[in-house]
């Protein structure tokens, strides 16, 4: 498979977190030659918070994990996430369930950890029986081979139509002593809010109880991962796992610094997931200010991001701003034609109703032979804002989705 | 430009419709070698009815047409449909606002009609300016021109993108007099809720009042032309112009039969735009039932008729039923994975929260390979149903809106 062109130039080097151990084997789940289930653990007493798909036909291990962090029982043992690619388990009825209670009972018999500490998650080909027997029978393997060193082999463990395993870190300074955050994720098709086919983990070594965790965590998730669309399809599995295990005996609730670096993390992250969309050849930032509210910025953010028509146009390297008109015309939010300025870049195309004096069509021709592109949106009727990233829609996303059963 | 595979073997004979006269020319607007401008006549006291794009930057002549619509005047005086392709005079300020004006002072100049009934459309590029001396140039020519049996020739004068012109007709006895209805269309891009880029003139000699005609024509819309979607995006421009001449001296308010014969000719037109969506060569209707309210349905049969994973799915003949689910599930319905039906024509595929033990793959995949296909989908959860049609998403719809400015 080609590397996406937009793929950053390396796999970055993250820093091992204290309190969390990987290892992955190649089970046969799927694929063959490659490894395709991985296992984290995290210290005792972890806090864990986690954010879920919001589809109502959501897999059986999202169900799971969402039922057993609703109602948390173990808080002092360790944690483990365990994850697959190749096949989905949702969509799978009653032997979805059984799988997942199959692979938790085999986690918990091999590790002495109470089930209700056991996350996990599955990717891949939705509607088929999980073969939960060749993930069980790797167990024993993955709980001895644990090592601190392995995130990045967890990160290729996780992809399925991903063309470059992604992983993002950040180290901080909180009261003369270091703090570290980690985190791996994959996805590649179905991108877009509520989440994706996305799968992420992120680990700290913070200290922070489960409720602030939570809220830290949800509160990023509109801002980052719910902010980035590929393809305005959503998927059955999509989950964000998070793990402090208070290695660094730093308490972070409430430090913003803290909060920042997460942001960070958890938008590099999704900014990766973007630049792996299926097809992918331009990285979109679309911006959108002067909205009459929150909401109205999200839905035009949105629907210039989703838009067909514009995700061709930025393929062609069209700088076809009528699409763009189009697009906020059509997306239900307050505005008005006359009121609105439209900008590739600092280049001012419209505003005032009508292309601007100054904009040049080759100025714009120019501008979108760039690889990475801003559309910004100002609707001149409010005050509020959204950002969203998406990008174009190209003839491999068609041979991606159209010849090959995911 | 190749016809679409999904096209109808002919264009339909039109009837010519007592009190109606088209013509047509070759204005130069935008294209070269083709009729561009079409004029239909409509005889004294003909109620006029019309529904428009939802869309917030609508185009000039859409705002002038709601305008008149709202505020009648003249309703004794014969009334005027000018359209022009090749320009949409859409996103251009207070330009566009003028050109509408001069089109109609000329109209109005030519014919001897107040302005309050001269309706006109534009369909193309947005946000150029429209160069309207070249249509007011033609008007003399198209006034002199007008007769009753060129409506064939009024459809091809609007095309923009289509690849086949498109009418529809009918005709039915009511207290023994014959009533005819005739309608011509165009639309293949930006075709989605509310409309698209769609131009639909009909025209009937039934009498019925404007009020009436207006109540009809809105709800007949919710079930055809706003039931259909090509790609989500909504054009500045939709319109849909009814006039009724009167001249069979038969009054069908309140008539069955006539309601049911413009609904046929409604969705027939419908229909055929669908069957020129950009690149497609799959017909197919989503049909859903079981839904808990009919807001429900319709955002269940819409999500699973936009989605791309969807639509290159059917484009590749892949009879991928997990991503009909993942749609389901990101629609925001109220949806029960375990009382979910899906079937694809009369195989059922997925039952019981997992795929039906009568199921096979071979079965789904010769089903695909048919050119008109019907997904269904029963949410099992109330009893409301809503049917859209769509196409597939294919590497051509990529090409037209990636390589060619529209």
């Amino acid at each position: 498979m080609t590397i996406s062109p937009l793929a950053p130039a390396n796999f970055p080097s993250l820093p091992e977190i204290d309190g969390v151990r990987f290892s992955t084997i190649a089970a046969g789940v799927r694929y063959k030659g490659r490894t395709d289930v991985m296992m984290a653990e995290l210290a005792s007493g972890s806090s864990i918070a986690g954010v879920f798909t919001r589809s109502s036909t959501r897999s059986a291990p999202v169900l799971d994990c969402q039922e057993k962090l609703a109602n948390p029982n173990g808080e002092n043992e360790r944690a483990i996430f365990l994850v697959n690619s190749g096949n989905s388990n949702a969509f799978t009825g009653q032997f979805g369930v059984k799988s997942v209670k199959a692979i938790t009972e085999k986690v918990a018999a091999a590790t002495g950890i109470s089930e209700a500490r056991i996350f996990t998650s599955s990717t891949g080909v939705i509607g088929e029986p999980l073969p939960h027997d060749k993930i069980i029978a790797a167990i024993d393997t993955l709980a001895g081979d644990l090592s601190a060193g392995a995130a990045g082999a967890a990160a290729k463990a996780i992809m399925t139509t991903d063309t470059f395993p992604k992983g993002a870190a950040a180290e901080i300074e909180i009261d003369g002593k270091m703090v570290h955050i980690s985190g791996i994720a994959k996805g590649s098709g179905m991108i877009a809010p509520d989440m994706a086919t996305m799968l992420v983990y992120i680990f700290t070594d913070a200290a922070i109880s489960p409720t602030a965790l939570q809220s830290l965590l949800s509160s990023l998730t509109d801002k980052t991962f719910n902010a980035i669309t590929v393809d305005s399809d959503t998927s059955t599995s999509d989950t964000l796992l998070m793990g402090a295990t208070g290695a660094s005996g730093v308490n972070v609730e409430g430090n913003a610094a803290f909060a920042d670096a997460l942001h960070g993390v958890m938008l590099d992250l999704a900014h990766q997931v973007v630049r792996d969309g299926e097809g992918a050849t331009k990285f979109v930032e679309v911006q959108v200010s002067g909205a009459a509210s929150d909401d109205d910025a999200r839905k035009v953010a949105l629907a210039i991001a989703n838009s067909p028509l514009v995700k061709t146009a930025i393929a062609g390297e069209d700088p076809n701003w009528g699409r763009v008109v189009m697009a906020v015309g059509k997306s239900g939010a307050k505005a008005d034609r006359d009121l609105l300025t439209i900008r590739f870049g600092d280049i001012i195309v419209a505003e005032n109703g009508w292309v601007s004096p100054s904009y040049s069509e080759e100025q714009g021709a120019a501008y979108m032979k760039q690889q990475e592109l801003v559309i910004s949106c100002d609707l001149g009727v409010g005050g509020a804002q959204s950002t969203v990233w998406t990008c174009d829609l190209t003839h491999r996303y068609i041979e991606i989705n159209a010849d090959y059963r995911s």
